[in-house]
């Protein structure tokens, strides 16, 4: 997600160390410890403007949650959504897909949500998607076995490139969705772009898996 | 697919022995020699009024083309329809996915296709689908190794079901289509009921995969 570049996004985000990390490498490892308990981790990538990590984590008070974001002014909007309703089991990340393995120690993270990624629909950009081997590499190395991943979509051909490249790394489906506001979970958290992609008429497709 | 039954339709079919195989089980091991030469053979489970079979036998002819159905008063009407336009390279055949392994030997077949098969989507009813691992082990013993399965339908939730089965069986998907009439390729050869349900406004999913 883009939005408007705002220069003192990272001074803001700087002010606030309780809620957001923005050197995650240094925690590689110790991310318990900055949280203070044993609670499993659950890991957003492309946490956007918060509305799903913020949610998700008061539905799951038991478990930490990590919001990882790329952009600062992103970051920031979500950063403005948590001090509304602060707690202690969410922290908020600056960080990117690319440089997980310097965040993460092996077993470290125990589910994986992706949610509306970039689609990336340029056949030249096919590795940047966050479902390509490249990424399933890492995520296998981070997550404790059995862990779930958890992906949800409007893209088509993102979801079925996501299946393709799952099924071939030889990951386990546990369930799919090819329309997953048909019959809605009433633990489903919608994502501010759901919402309203979903008023536009998408389907919203969504497939939970893990690596054998 | 069910149509009104015909009482005659047993003694007719039985009039046009070059078209229509009524003992499937007397071929086994031996259905090149049926067709009187040495080409791939590919068959469809469930060929209905045969608008498919007959379509894609005139697109292929250097294949020979079963199309089995398991309903005496449906296979007629494919049989009339292909009286019309009769052709060297196409069976049908009267017989049913459970006794496959009956009709077929070992490596006979090269591609299967599943076309709006019967989504039995009541849950006690699961191992009836064509999908389930109960089929797909037979599958695997009729199919030439690296052999196709094409399976089309518009029934979301069995769609759902066979990405599943087929990834647990440990399958390769050289091709996940999820509107297939999105990006409708010039080769698919619609089927009557696609036609109408397409018309209807259903999305048509498409699934080819392999065994490993």
């Amino acid at each position: 997600m883009r939005l408007r570049k705002i220069p003192s996004a990272r001074g803001r985000l700087d002010l606030q160390p309780e809620l957001v990390v923005l050197d995650p490498a240094c925690h590689k490892g110790r991310w318990k410890g900055r949280f203070g308990n044993g609670n499993p981790i659950f890991l957003e990538i492309g946490a956007g403007k918060g509305q799903f990590i913020c949610g998700v984590s008061e539905q799951l008070p038991g478990v930490n949650f990590l919001g990882m974001e790329k952009y600062d002014s992103v970051l920031l909007r979500a950063m403005q959504r948590l001090t509304a309703t602060p707690r202690q089991n969410t922290l908020l990340v600056l960080g990117e897909a690319e440089k997980l393995l310097d965040y993460f120690d092996e077993n470290e993270i125990q589910r994986l949500y992706l949610n509306f990624s970039d689609p990336w629909h340029k056949k030249r950009y096919t590795k940047r998607r966050l479902t390509h081997t490249i990424f399933l590499e890492k995520y296998h190395h981070i997550l404790l076995p059995n862990s779930e991943i958890h992906i949800k979509t409007d893209n088509r051909k993102f979801f079925e490139f996501s299946l393709q490249q799952m099924n071939e790394y030889g990951m386990v489906f546990d369930c799919i969705n090819l329309d997953l506001h048909a019959e809605e979970p009433e633990s489903n958290i919608r994502t501010e772009y759901e919402v309203s992609r979903s008023a536009g008429g998408a389907t919203i497709y969504r497939l939970v898996c893990r690596f054998r």
